[in-house]
């Protein structure tokens, strides 16, 4: 195994390749190791500057990145854009070359724009780390999936992961997809098809519009939240129906009679896509998932530093 | 004197013994002469992470609370709901679940529901500071209040303090009566019939609706802040008569012939419940209180941790 | 040279002598040099806590102050108008006091009120550093400004700078000028008649409506923004026609036949008050003023925290 990335910055699973995966989660193993000693620091990013861009809110995204940049002592400063420059007619690459001019080494990035970290990648000097660029690619939220998935069930190659819910909505589902495959997990999308995009079916993977089906295929269940927030949002054809028809129970899980692994990507909606009792059950690794986001955004982090 | 507490999380002085209140006033003492050397870290609470979760925006409590923190060199992130997964239909104690999954120690925590710490408190491992809940408790202001007026008059036992001014919509004269009765002080509370709650006829104190009244009774005057922002409360029946009937000039306190000490939890708002000469007079102890507010928290943070 | 400044509080460059001009800017060579290297931080101001307390929002020059203050290793607390005590009826000097109390030594402020800072520096004890008072000084991007023309063109005795649009509503421009003038370089402000002060004819500076006689006159043109997002604001009579009158081009620069510099004190509009391609031309410094930034503003603190 190479000990070192193929890129210089992460933007998307895509262009990672296998090696890189398993770079970034065997030093995310070490990490988590760390951040579980009564000290929880190390050393190595001291002298290097991270700012954390957020040009949407994301208020866990940015904590995880936070405490994975303190907890490699990176002196951290937070860009938000509310308020900022932005509002006042700025490009993006004006902003970010003013962020960078004050000797910034690392920019991790939140936008609204599919393809907004790509675009400034080029042209930057600074290493880039997408922190979910629309509904196009979360890679350390795919990696964290990935990570939790291997530290349960070990090995992803011919696991199934069946990714359950709103696809078209969601920051995460993508990357989910690309990481999954190239570690060599069968993957199913299930939802409604008002909440399938079309392109799935150019994916490799499997569609199925049947919650019981997806069940009772995989090994894992990555339950994807709905965005109550986004009123605009139809959800076939109301919230309620959704929730009879692709809400997941305790018992569903129960009744199986196989282990399965329940994970949702957070926040969660009690009583919408999860009952309450099938996510505290034993089934659900959904904490264990948070936990390792710390440790999988320290990992890369670290690596991309040495690129 | 036991040199521990008999809490391990901080909801409210009603929880407090005797012992409890002067180990926390003691040890305070101790971090004043901290932060008033030239050094004023420690390195305590070094290896230890704090989250301030702040549910309500409370710009003064959360600075006291961050510098104190920082004193003790603990690694402080701030969560607040504004924009976060709160709004997106997450509940409190998932919330709050996720931030510790990050691995964080301590929750300093602002809400506007009385109960919600307590709530918690019972159900994640982390110690949990109650940094106002609602018009319910808000502990570390009464102990700030406590160790001022200790600061200036010794022990509090036969002290006499009124608590002055909008009883019903403060969130500070619950904590301060507990704080003052366990010390052995008697309180009264006085203000119009309209912003005195019934049950404060239950607490074993003296109510009044003469200011002057209570400036005679009293060694302690502790002014309540009239909450100009809060558009619907009624106020006797106009501001200005509140101001007429109830606020508190320097001449009032001069001629009382014997010394008081006027204590203000801030922002004032000068003209309204205080003069400005009455802030300003010697007989405040109005930035003594900020000063001792950081200690206080000091020794909160750092008794809690030794839990 | 005098190894002290003659102030203990940077108000505006209007109370600044020549000498603690050339001392800031003499200081502000060496920090540059130091956050150049791979270790960008020196313990000088370690022990000092300092408050960056901003009644308005200005995401940039706060990320500059604070990345300057941890660059110093000073300790670091942001306090912002918006949700604090200020709404609750507050007076800027308790507002103030309140933070001072809690054992902080220097205050850096932003306030939209011309004047507030030197209010403040005459009632308190810390050092004020004034991050911009309204339409009034900026003090530090003035000496950026000049750090950034000496660095190109050595000193500005004799030099001419031409500051270039909207100068009534600007911030920078009246502490640019005090500061060219003080070291010696000839001054000429060009603007539409609305947007240049009637003050402006007694400031000893030449005064010019016409931007092709600004550029052939000048070494240095600094140009001003336009401010997009104040729509109350008349530009001259529409916002098309003022780009086509003071609009500045590469064209323009580069038809000069002799070299020229453009500053810009950012957030750039790019295709109102600049072209991009002047923007980005080889005469530009504008991202240079961005680092020189950090590197004044480490200077400023650290020579007043001797004070």
């Amino acid at each position: 195994m190479a000990d070192s990335l193929s890129v210089r910055h992460l933007l998307g699973i895509k262009d990672l390749n296998e090696n890189d995966i398993n770079l970034i989660l065997d030093t995310a193993k070490e990490f988590k190791e760390v951040i579980n000693r009564p000290i929880k620091k190390v050393p190595s990013l001291r002298d290097i500057t991270i700012a954390n861009v957020f040009f949407e809110n994301s208020t866990r995204t940015r904590l995880s990145f936070e405490l994975a940049e303190k907890r490699l002592s990176a002196d951290v400063v937070n860009f938000s854009a509310s308020g900022s420059s932005v509002k006042k007619g700025e490009t993006l690459l004006d902003t970010v070359n003013n962020i960078l001019a004050m000797k910034v080494d690392m920019i991790v990035m939140r936008h609204s724009s599919p393809g907004a970290p790509h675009y400034l990648s080029g042209r930057i000097p600074a290493n880039v780390v997408n922190a979910g660029d629309g509904t196009h690619e979360h890679p350390t939220q795919a990696l964290l999936d990935s990570f939790s998935i291997r530290e349960k069930l070990g090995d992803l190659a011919g696991k199934r992961v069946a990714i359950i819910g709103d696809i078209t909505h969601s920051r995460v589902a993508l990357s989910n997809i690309f990481c999954l495959q190239k570690q060599g997990a069968e993957v199913m999308v299930c939802g409604p098809t008002t909440l399938i995009p079309k392109y799935m079916s150019e994916l490799g993977i499997k569609i199925s519009h049947d919650v019981r089906e997806a069940l009772n295929w995989c090994d894992v269940a990555n339950v994807l939240r709905i965005q109550l927030e986004r009123q605009q949002i139809k959800y076939f054809p109301s919230l309620r129906e959704y929730s009879m028809y692709y809400g997941i129970s305790k018992k569903m899980l129960d009744d199986l009679d196989r282990p399965i692994v329940l994970m949702h990507p957070g926040p969660i909606n009690r009583g919408v896509e999860l009952t309450s009792d099938a996510a505290d059950s034993h089934h659900s690794i959904i904490l264990d998932q948070v936990e390792n986001g710390v440790a999988v955004r320290m990992a890369v982090l670290y690596l991309l530093a040495q690129m």
